[in-house]
Protein backbone atom coordinates (compact mmCIF):
# COMPACT_ATOMS: atom_id res chain seq x y z
CA UNK A 1 0.00 0.00 0.00
CA UNK A 2 1.22 3.42 -0.86
CA UNK A 3 2.01 5.70 2.05
CA UNK A 4 0.41 9.05 1.23
CA UNK A 5 2.69 10.92 3.64
CA UNK A 6 5.74 10.09 1.51
CA UNK A 7 4.18 10.96 -1.87
CA UNK A 8 5.05 14.51 -2.80
CA UNK A 9 1.90 16.22 -4.01
CA UNK A 10 2.44 19.56 -5.82
CA UNK A 11 0.95 22.61 -4.12
CA UNK A 12 -1.42 23.52 -7.00
CA UNK A 13 -2.94 20.02 -6.78
CA UNK A 14 -3.41 20.25 -3.00
CA UNK A 15 -4.96 23.69 -3.43
CA UNK A 16 -7.56 22.29 -5.81
CA UNK A 17 -8.56 19.40 -3.56
CA UNK A 18 -10.68 21.56 -1.19
CA UNK A 19 -12.68 22.73 -4.24
CA UNK A 20 -13.47 19.11 -5.09
CA UNK A 21 -14.33 18.52 -1.43
CA UNK A 22 -16.73 21.48 -1.39
CA UNK A 23 -18.29 20.21 -4.60
CA UNK A 24 -18.78 16.59 -3.49
CA UNK A 25 -20.00 17.61 -0.02
CA UNK A 26 -22.66 19.65 -1.76
CA UNK A 27 -23.60 16.68 -3.96
CA UNK A 28 -23.72 14.37 -0.93
CA UNK A 29 -26.05 16.83 0.86
CA UNK A 30 -28.25 16.73 -2.27
CA UNK A 31 -28.39 12.93 -2.07
CA UNK A 32 -26.26 12.29 -5.17
CA UNK A 33 -24.49 8.89 -5.02
CA UNK A 34 -22.06 8.92 -7.94
CA UNK A 35 -20.24 11.71 -9.74
CA UNK A 36 -17.98 11.75 -12.79
CA UNK A 37 -14.91 13.95 -13.18
CA UNK A 38 -16.78 15.56 -16.10
CA UNK A 39 -19.65 16.57 -13.78
CA UNK A 40 -17.18 18.03 -11.25
CA UNK A 41 -15.40 19.73 -14.15
CA UNK A 42 -18.63 21.42 -15.29
CA UNK A 43 -19.27 22.81 -11.83
CA UNK A 44 -15.75 24.05 -11.11
CA UNK A 45 -14.32 25.05 -14.47
CA UNK A 46 -11.32 22.73 -14.03
CA UNK A 47 -10.38 20.21 -16.77
CA UNK A 48 -11.79 16.73 -16.14
CA UNK A 49 -8.36 15.21 -16.89
CA UNK A 50 -6.79 17.52 -14.29
CA UNK A 51 -9.37 16.41 -11.70
CA UNK A 52 -8.70 12.73 -12.43
CA UNK A 53 -4.95 13.34 -12.12
CA UNK A 54 -5.30 15.28 -8.86
CA UNK A 55 -7.51 12.58 -7.34
CA UNK A 56 -5.04 9.85 -8.37
CA UNK A 57 -2.64 11.25 -5.71
CA UNK A 58 -5.20 10.09 -3.15
CA UNK A 59 -5.32 6.63 -4.66
CA UNK A 60 -8.98 7.21 -5.49
CA UNK A 61 -10.11 5.94 -8.86
CA UNK A 62 -13.50 6.34 -10.48
CA UNK A 63 -15.32 3.45 -12.14
CA UNK A 64 -15.84 3.48 -15.90
CA UNK A 65 -19.23 4.96 -16.87
CA UNK A 66 -20.23 5.37 -13.17
CA UNK A 67 -17.59 7.74 -11.82
CA UNK A 68 -16.64 8.24 -8.20
CA UNK A 69 -18.77 7.17 -5.25
CA UNK A 70 -19.63 10.52 -3.64
CA UNK A 71 -19.41 9.43 0.02
CA UNK A 72 -16.12 7.57 -0.51
CA UNK A 73 -14.64 10.51 -2.41
CA UNK A 74 -15.69 13.00 0.31
CA UNK A 75 -14.19 10.78 3.02
CA UNK A 76 -11.00 10.23 1.01
CA UNK A 77 -10.56 13.98 0.51
CA UNK A 78 -11.24 14.78 4.17
CA UNK A 79 -8.70 12.16 5.29
CA UNK A 80 -6.05 13.22 2.81
CA UNK A 81 -6.47 16.93 3.55
CA UNK A 82 -6.23 16.39 7.30
CA UNK A 83 -9.46 18.29 7.94
CA UNK A 84 -10.65 15.46 10.20
CA UNK A 85 -7.59 15.59 12.46
CA UNK A 86 -7.52 18.06 15.33
CA UNK A 87 -4.77 20.69 15.25
CA UNK A 88 -4.34 23.13 18.11
CA UNK A 89 -3.15 26.60 17.17
CA UNK A 90 -2.39 29.92 18.82
CA UNK A 91 -3.30 33.32 17.37
CA UNK A 92 -0.47 35.83 17.37
CA UNK A 93 -2.03 39.30 17.30
CA UNK A 94 -5.67 39.74 18.30
CA UNK A 95 -6.50 42.85 16.24
CA UNK A 96 -9.49 42.95 13.93
CA UNK A 97 -8.34 40.16 11.59
CA UNK A 98 -6.88 38.02 14.41
CA UNK A 99 -10.02 38.30 16.54
CA UNK A 100 -12.10 37.48 13.48
CA UNK A 101 -10.13 34.36 12.65
CA UNK A 102 -10.34 33.27 16.32
CA UNK A 103 -14.11 33.60 16.12
CA UNK A 104 -14.42 31.91 12.69
CA UNK A 105 -16.15 28.61 13.34
CA UNK A 106 -15.30 27.63 9.76
CA UNK A 107 -11.69 26.95 10.74
CA UNK A 108 -12.61 24.40 13.41
CA UNK A 109 -14.73 22.58 10.83
CA UNK A 110 -11.45 22.17 8.95
CA UNK A 111 -9.62 20.81 11.98
CA UNK A 112 -7.98 24.02 13.19
CA UNK A 113 -8.71 24.89 16.81
CA UNK A 114 -7.36 28.25 17.87
CA UNK A 115 -7.09 27.71 21.61
CA UNK A 116 -5.56 31.01 22.76
CA UNK A 117 -4.45 34.42 21.57
CA UNK A 118 -1.28 36.42 22.22
CA UNK A 119 -0.99 40.18 22.01
CA UNK A 120 0.95 43.09 23.51
CA UNK A 121 -2.00 45.41 24.20
CA UNK A 122 -2.69 45.71 27.96
CA UNK A 123 -6.45 46.09 27.34
CA UNK A 124 -6.55 42.69 25.59
CA UNK A 125 -4.21 40.64 27.79
CA UNK A 126 -6.14 38.80 30.51
CA UNK A 127 -9.46 38.81 28.65
CA UNK A 128 -11.01 35.66 27.16
CA UNK A 129 -13.38 36.48 24.26
CA UNK A 130 -15.44 33.40 23.37
CA UNK A 131 -13.76 31.56 26.26
CA UNK A 132 -10.32 31.71 24.61
CA UNK A 133 -7.68 33.33 26.84
CA UNK A 134 -5.42 36.11 25.58
CA UNK A 135 -1.90 36.16 27.02
CA UNK A 136 0.95 38.63 26.68
CA UNK A 137 3.13 37.70 23.73
CA UNK A 138 6.15 37.24 26.02
CA UNK A 139 4.37 34.26 27.62
CA UNK A 140 4.41 32.26 24.37
CA UNK A 141 7.45 30.04 25.11
CA UNK A 142 6.02 28.67 28.39
CA UNK A 143 2.34 28.61 27.31
CA UNK A 144 2.85 26.77 24.02
CA UNK A 145 3.50 23.39 25.63
CA UNK A 146 0.58 23.57 28.09
CA UNK A 147 -1.72 24.55 25.21
CA UNK A 148 -0.45 21.57 23.18
CA UNK A 149 -0.33 23.80 20.10
CA UNK A 150 2.00 23.28 17.15
CA UNK A 151 0.63 25.92 14.76
CA UNK A 152 0.89 29.69 15.14
CA UNK A 153 -1.45 31.89 13.11
CA UNK A 154 0.16 35.29 12.58
CA UNK A 155 -2.03 38.38 12.26
CA UNK A 156 0.20 41.06 13.77
CA UNK A 157 1.00 44.33 11.95
CA UNK A 158 3.74 43.90 9.35
CA UNK A 159 6.19 45.90 11.46
CA UNK A 160 6.15 43.13 14.11
CA UNK A 161 5.75 40.08 11.88
CA UNK A 162 9.44 39.21 11.54
CA UNK A 163 10.06 39.38 15.30
CA UNK A 164 6.88 37.46 16.17
CA UNK A 165 7.69 34.73 13.64
CA UNK A 166 11.18 34.40 15.13
CA UNK A 167 9.68 34.08 18.64
CA UNK A 168 7.27 31.39 17.41
CA UNK A 169 10.07 29.39 15.79
CA UNK A 170 12.26 29.66 18.91
CA UNK A 171 9.30 28.58 21.04
CA UNK A 172 8.98 25.39 19.00
CA UNK A 173 5.97 25.79 16.70
CA UNK A 174 6.00 23.42 13.73
CA UNK A 175 4.03 25.63 11.35
CA UNK A 176 3.37 29.32 10.82
CA UNK A 177 0.23 30.43 9.03
CA UNK A 178 1.02 34.01 8.15
CA UNK A 179 -1.78 36.47 7.38
CA UNK A 180 0.38 39.55 7.83
CA UNK A 181 1.46 41.36 4.66
CA UNK A 182 5.07 40.66 5.62
CA UNK A 183 6.71 37.72 3.84
CA UNK A 184 8.27 35.53 6.51
CA UNK A 185 11.55 33.80 5.70
CA UNK A 186 11.68 30.01 5.84
CA UNK A 187 13.28 28.26 8.83
CA UNK A 188 14.53 24.65 8.79
CA UNK A 189 11.89 22.21 10.05
CA UNK A 190 9.13 24.83 10.14
CA UNK A 191 6.32 24.88 7.58
CA UNK A 192 5.41 28.38 6.48
CA UNK A 193 2.17 29.18 4.71
CA UNK A 194 1.86 32.77 3.61
CA UNK A 195 -1.76 33.83 3.09
CA UNK A 196 -1.51 37.48 2.28
CA UNK A 197 -5.07 38.48 1.56
CA UNK A 198 -3.77 41.92 0.57
CA UNK A 199 -1.71 40.34 -2.23
CA UNK A 200 -4.93 38.83 -3.58
CA UNK A 201 -6.54 42.24 -3.31
CA UNK A 202 -3.69 43.69 -5.40
CA UNK A 203 -4.13 41.04 -8.09
CA UNK A 204 -7.90 41.71 -8.19
CA UNK A 205 -7.44 45.48 -8.51
CA UNK A 206 -4.91 44.98 -11.30
CA UNK A 207 -7.16 42.60 -13.26
CA UNK A 208 -10.13 44.99 -12.89
CA UNK A 209 -8.23 47.61 -14.90
CA UNK A 210 -8.21 45.40 -17.99
CA UNK B 1 5.46 57.09 -21.35
CA UNK B 2 4.40 53.55 -20.72
CA UNK B 3 0.80 53.04 -19.68
CA UNK B 4 0.92 50.65 -16.74
CA UNK B 5 -2.73 49.65 -17.17
CA UNK B 6 -1.98 48.07 -20.54
CA UNK B 7 1.16 46.17 -19.48
CA UNK B 8 0.28 42.62 -18.56
CA UNK B 9 1.95 41.82 -15.27
CA UNK B 10 2.01 38.12 -14.32
CA UNK B 11 0.07 37.20 -11.16
CA UNK B 12 3.12 35.85 -9.24
CA UNK B 13 4.86 39.21 -9.76
CA UNK B 14 1.82 41.19 -8.57
CA UNK B 15 1.53 38.89 -5.57
CA UNK B 16 5.11 39.65 -4.55
CA UNK B 17 4.73 43.45 -4.81
CA UNK B 18 2.81 43.79 -1.50
CA UNK B 19 5.74 42.03 0.23
CA UNK B 20 8.10 44.64 -1.13
CA UNK B 21 5.64 47.34 -0.07
CA UNK B 22 5.48 45.97 3.48
CA UNK B 23 9.28 45.83 3.54
CA UNK B 24 9.89 49.36 2.27
CA UNK B 25 7.11 50.85 4.44
CA UNK B 26 8.90 49.33 7.42
CA UNK B 27 12.21 50.82 6.27
CA UNK B 28 10.59 54.22 5.72
CA UNK B 29 9.15 54.12 9.26
CA UNK B 30 12.70 53.36 10.48
CA UNK B 31 14.00 56.44 8.66
CA UNK B 32 15.95 54.53 6.00
CA UNK B 33 16.37 56.58 2.79
CA UNK B 34 17.79 54.12 0.24
CA UNK B 35 17.50 50.38 -0.14
CA UNK B 36 19.10 47.92 -2.57
CA UNK B 37 17.35 44.91 -4.07
CA UNK B 38 19.95 42.82 -2.19
CA UNK B 39 18.83 44.30 1.14
CA UNK B 40 15.16 43.61 0.29
CA UNK B 41 16.21 40.13 -0.82
CA UNK B 42 17.86 39.42 2.53
CA UNK B 43 14.73 40.40 4.41
CA UNK B 44 12.24 38.54 2.26
CA UNK B 45 14.05 35.47 0.97
CA UNK B 46 13.32 36.41 -2.66
CA UNK B 47 16.16 36.54 -5.22
CA UNK B 48 17.49 40.07 -5.75
CA UNK B 49 17.29 39.60 -9.54
CA UNK B 50 13.63 38.61 -9.19
CA UNK B 51 12.94 41.75 -7.15
CA UNK B 52 14.63 43.96 -9.75
CA UNK B 53 12.62 42.27 -12.51
CA UNK B 54 9.32 42.63 -10.64
CA UNK B 55 9.97 46.31 -9.92
CA UNK B 56 10.82 46.97 -13.58
CA UNK B 57 7.10 46.41 -14.38
CA UNK B 58 6.44 49.58 -12.39
CA UNK B 59 9.03 51.49 -14.35
CA UNK B 60 11.00 51.96 -11.14
CA UNK B 61 14.75 51.57 -11.46
CA UNK B 62 17.34 51.64 -8.71
CA UNK B 63 20.55 53.65 -8.96
CA UNK B 64 23.87 51.85 -9.18
CA UNK B 65 25.52 51.44 -5.73
CA UNK B 66 22.70 53.44 -4.05
CA UNK B 67 19.62 51.38 -4.81
CA UNK B 68 16.03 52.56 -4.69
CA UNK B 69 14.86 55.69 -2.92
CA UNK B 70 12.61 54.27 -0.17
CA UNK B 71 9.88 56.94 -0.27
CA UNK B 72 9.66 56.90 -4.06
CA UNK B 73 9.54 53.11 -4.12
CA UNK B 74 6.79 53.00 -1.48
CA UNK B 75 4.74 55.57 -3.39
CA UNK B 76 5.29 53.78 -6.70
CA UNK B 77 4.16 50.47 -5.21
CA UNK B 78 1.08 52.03 -3.57
CA UNK B 79 0.09 53.69 -6.84
CA UNK B 80 0.66 50.61 -8.96
CA UNK B 81 -1.15 48.30 -6.54
CA UNK B 82 -4.19 50.57 -6.36
CA UNK B 83 -4.11 50.63 -2.55
CA UNK B 84 -4.45 54.43 -2.62
CA UNK B 85 -7.64 54.40 -4.70
CA UNK B 86 -10.97 53.97 -2.95
CA UNK B 87 -13.00 50.90 -3.90
CA UNK B 88 -16.48 50.36 -2.47
CA UNK B 89 -17.46 46.77 -1.84
CA UNK B 90 -20.37 44.78 -0.45
CA UNK B 91 -20.04 41.74 1.82
CA UNK B 92 -22.13 38.77 0.76
CA UNK B 93 -22.75 36.65 3.85
CA UNK B 94 -22.23 38.16 7.28
CA UNK B 95 -21.34 35.00 9.22
CA UNK B 96 -18.22 34.80 11.37
CA UNK B 97 -15.72 35.31 8.53
CA UNK B 98 -17.86 37.90 6.71
CA UNK B 99 -18.46 39.95 9.86
CA UNK B 100 -14.76 39.72 10.62
CA UNK B 101 -13.72 40.99 7.21
CA UNK B 102 -16.28 43.82 7.46
CA UNK B 103 -14.70 44.86 10.76
CA UNK B 104 -11.09 44.48 9.53
CA UNK B 105 -9.69 47.99 9.36
CA UNK B 106 -6.69 46.55 7.51
CA UNK B 107 -8.73 46.27 4.32
CA UNK B 108 -9.63 49.96 4.24
CA UNK B 109 -5.93 50.78 4.61
CA UNK B 110 -5.55 48.92 1.31
CA UNK B 111 -8.33 50.87 -0.38
CA UNK B 112 -11.21 48.43 0.12
CA UNK B 113 -14.25 49.92 1.84
CA UNK B 114 -16.94 47.40 2.67
CA UNK B 115 -19.96 49.68 2.81
CA UNK B 116 -22.78 47.18 3.47
CA UNK B 117 -23.49 43.52 4.09
CA UNK B 118 -26.07 41.15 2.60
CA UNK B 119 -27.41 38.05 4.30
CA UNK B 120 -30.53 35.86 4.45
CA UNK B 121 -30.75 35.53 8.24
CA UNK B 122 -33.73 37.54 9.63
CA UNK B 123 -31.82 38.31 12.87
CA UNK B 124 -29.05 40.03 10.86
CA UNK B 125 -31.08 41.90 8.25
CA UNK B 126 -31.88 45.45 9.37
CA UNK B 127 -28.98 45.69 11.83
CA UNK B 128 -25.93 47.90 11.22
CA UNK B 129 -22.85 46.65 13.11
CA UNK B 130 -20.12 49.29 13.08
CA UNK B 131 -22.54 51.60 11.23
CA UNK B 132 -22.63 49.37 8.12
CA UNK B 133 -26.16 48.30 7.18
CA UNK B 134 -27.07 44.67 6.51
CA UNK B 135 -29.74 44.08 3.86
CA UNK B 136 -31.53 40.98 2.70
CA UNK B 137 -29.61 39.33 -0.13
CA UNK B 138 -32.60 39.76 -2.48
CA UNK B 139 -32.10 43.55 -2.26
CA UNK B 140 -28.67 43.38 -3.92
CA UNK B 141 -29.70 44.36 -7.48
CA UNK B 142 -31.35 47.66 -6.43
CA UNK B 143 -28.91 48.50 -3.57
CA UNK B 144 -25.69 48.00 -5.52
CA UNK B 145 -26.04 51.20 -7.54
CA UNK B 146 -26.98 53.43 -4.59
CA UNK B 147 -23.98 52.01 -2.67
CA UNK B 148 -21.71 52.78 -5.64
CA UNK B 149 -20.01 49.40 -5.13
CA UNK B 150 -18.32 47.39 -7.87
CA UNK B 151 -16.74 44.64 -5.78
CA UNK B 152 -18.57 41.82 -3.96
CA UNK B 153 -16.73 39.93 -1.24
CA UNK B 154 -18.21 36.45 -0.90
CA UNK B 155 -18.19 34.71 2.47
CA UNK B 156 -21.36 32.63 2.28
CA UNK B 157 -21.38 28.87 2.99
CA UNK B 158 -20.16 26.82 0.02
CA UNK B 159 -23.67 25.49 -0.62
CA UNK B 160 -24.83 29.00 -1.55
CA UNK B 161 -21.67 30.33 -3.20
CA UNK B 162 -22.58 29.47 -6.80
CA UNK B 163 -26.04 31.08 -6.55
CA UNK B 164 -24.76 34.18 -4.74
CA UNK B 165 -21.96 34.65 -7.29
CA UNK B 166 -24.52 34.41 -10.10
CA UNK B 167 -26.71 37.04 -8.40
CA UNK B 168 -23.71 39.36 -8.00
CA UNK B 169 -22.75 39.02 -11.66
CA UNK B 170 -26.35 39.65 -12.79
CA UNK B 171 -26.52 42.68 -10.51
CA UNK B 172 -23.50 44.17 -12.27
CA UNK B 173 -20.50 43.77 -9.95
CA UNK B 174 -17.16 44.03 -11.73
CA UNK B 175 -15.19 41.81 -9.38
CA UNK B 176 -15.85 38.94 -7.01
CA UNK B 177 -13.47 38.30 -4.13
CA UNK B 178 -14.40 34.80 -3.08
CA UNK B 179 -13.51 33.52 0.41
CA UNK B 180 -15.91 30.59 0.28
CA UNK B 181 -14.37 27.16 -0.27
CA UNK B 182 -16.40 26.87 -3.47
CA UNK B 183 -14.50 27.57 -6.69
CA UNK B 184 -16.55 30.09 -8.64
CA UNK B 185 -16.58 29.81 -12.42
CA UNK B 186 -15.37 32.75 -14.48
CA UNK B 187 -17.87 35.07 -16.19
CA UNK B 188 -17.01 37.36 -19.12
CA UNK B 189 -16.08 40.86 -17.95
CA UNK B 190 -15.99 39.91 -14.27
CA UNK B 191 -12.72 39.57 -12.36
CA UNK B 192 -12.74 36.63 -9.96
CA UNK B 193 -10.21 36.29 -7.18
CA UNK B 194 -10.50 33.06 -5.23
CA UNK B 195 -8.96 33.31 -1.77
CA UNK B 196 -9.73 29.99 -0.23
CA UNK B 197 -8.02 30.17 3.12
CA UNK B 198 -9.00 26.52 3.67
CA UNK B 199 -6.94 25.50 0.63
CA UNK B 200 -3.93 27.14 2.28
CA UNK B 201 -4.75 25.26 5.46
CA UNK B 202 -4.72 22.01 3.47
CA UNK B 203 -1.31 22.80 1.96
CA UNK B 204 0.07 23.64 5.42
CA UNK B 205 -1.23 20.39 6.95
CA UNK B 206 0.24 18.40 4.08
CA UNK B 207 3.66 20.03 4.36
CA UNK B 208 3.70 19.48 8.14
CA UNK B 209 3.62 15.72 7.57
CA UNK B 210 6.98 15.76 5.78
Amino acid sequence: MENIATTYVPEPAISRLPWYLACVSRLRAQGVEYVSSTAISNQLNVDASQIAKDLSYLNIKGKTRIGYEVKELEQGLLDFLGFHREHNAVMMGVGSLGAALMADSGLSRYGLHIVAGFDVKPELVGTAPGGKPIYHISELPQRLRELDAEIAVIAVPFESAAEVAELCVQSGVKALWNFSPFHIKASPGVTIQNTSIYAHLAVMYNRMLK
